[in-house]
């Protein structure tokens, strides 16, 4: 399983991803699952993955040759547009999908994936996409300010609590942390370290990139002081 | 879908359900979800449902058959544990699946629903149970003293951090309270109103049973204090 979220606010975007996967319960690794591209001043894009390892990887090495080679009209640093980032990404997603699961078919057995895309390209607004398994995609508004992929209910509530366009870029990566601080202790198979990055409004770069280790202080420290917070809060009101 | 949660602890026994049911999101209904049992001074049952309403509807007329006929071996008034209540439950749960299940596969589709069953009788220990489709059943323990049953995710964290088995009925009422807040505000097919029940340890009867409208003032109240209480959380703690 997985659990990563996406903010795009008025300030930025703010991405966060857990690292680990597992084939079965009794195979855990840990994988990258954020993946970063600039092209600084002009471009930055991020991409965050879900599902079976084996689509995802091909994507992403499928979209970093695109990029190499100069011939090809795939690549995400030369698209024109942040809609034909997603657009490139869907087609491949949809494609490795189907090579991967006709494969699988023989075994009764699926592979999919599902991503975010997220950034921003000179000359035009921040973009932020889910893309489906399918190919397909919706996309961030003011209204949903947020997307998640994977294990997302446990780290909802909070989300929809404090999340508006309008919050700030630090109160934005508290947030994340905290949903993904209820999503470790309430699914196994979301788990440390963590990546998280920063893209400021018309910055066309990675403002901040963090990874947040097991033995990380600043998230240990959040993390108690969230859960006391949440007993005082508990204890403050009324159900009267 | 549901949400309905159990929680069993030293001064007794919080049962929290919603209301809603849905056939497709067009066909919205509400129906109760918890069934109350009691012989006072002998002993109570709370039974809880989620799931297809076909299935769990045949149950609960055919427990109330077996309570009203003297001759059968499957009364939960009668039975001389809160083990044999789950069993009887259970047992029946699974014919009934099987029973529908096997008029539905024509269709190509299935109907399940699994159950939360709690009480006490004189002489024995407060128990309660998740009952699965299949028939088979887990206990709640004091390291895991809440079942859930429907739509459980949204709601857990917030009982992981504040329930043990010493916590008061009080705080209990208040934080399954909070649980099913956090649902409904994230899943539109769980919905008011709402029924709750509190079982004190060796009362053997129903000690408190309210419903909750979707008009309740107290609840509004709380759920608006406890959004505000989570922000005001969140400004307070730090992210460094």
């Amino acid at each position: 399983m997985t659990y990563c979220v996406g903010l795009m606010l008025d300030a930025g975007i703010v991405l966060l991803s857990d690292t680990r996967t597992n084939a079965g319960l009794d195979n855990i690794s840990t994988y990258r699952k954020m993946f970063l591209f600039e092209t600084p001043g002009d471009r930055v894009i991020g991409i965050m993955t879900a599902g079976s390892l084996s689509v995802t990887q091909t994507v992403m090495a499928r979209l970093s040759d695109a990029n190499e080679d100069l011939d090809s009209d795939k690549s995400i640093l030369r698209a024109p547009t942040m809609l034909q980032v997603a657009e490139i990404v869907g087609g491949m997603l949809s494609d490795v999908t189907s090579e991967v699961s006709a494969k699988m078919e023989r075994m009764s057995q699926k592979a999919t994936a599902s991503m975010i895309v997220a950034g921003q390209r000179k000359g035009g607004p921040m973009r932020m996409f889910l893309i489906y398994p399918e190919g397909n995609f919706i996309e961030a508004t003011s209204d949903t300010p947020f997307l998640q992929i994977g294990e997302h209910k446990y780290g909802k509530p909070i989300l929809d609590r404090v999340i508006t366009p309008s919050t700030s870029l630090e109160d934005a990566e508290k947030a994340v942390l905290l949903s993904m601080d209820s999503t470790l202790r309430s699914n196994l198979s979301v788990g440390m370290p963590l990546d998280m990055a920063v893209i400021e409004a018309e910055g066309f770069c990675i403002s901040r990139k963090r990874r947040i280790e097991p033995d990380d202080e600043a998230f240990a420290t959040m993390s108690a002081a969230w859960s006391e917070a949440l007993r005082d809060a508990f204890q403050q009101i009324s159900s009267e």
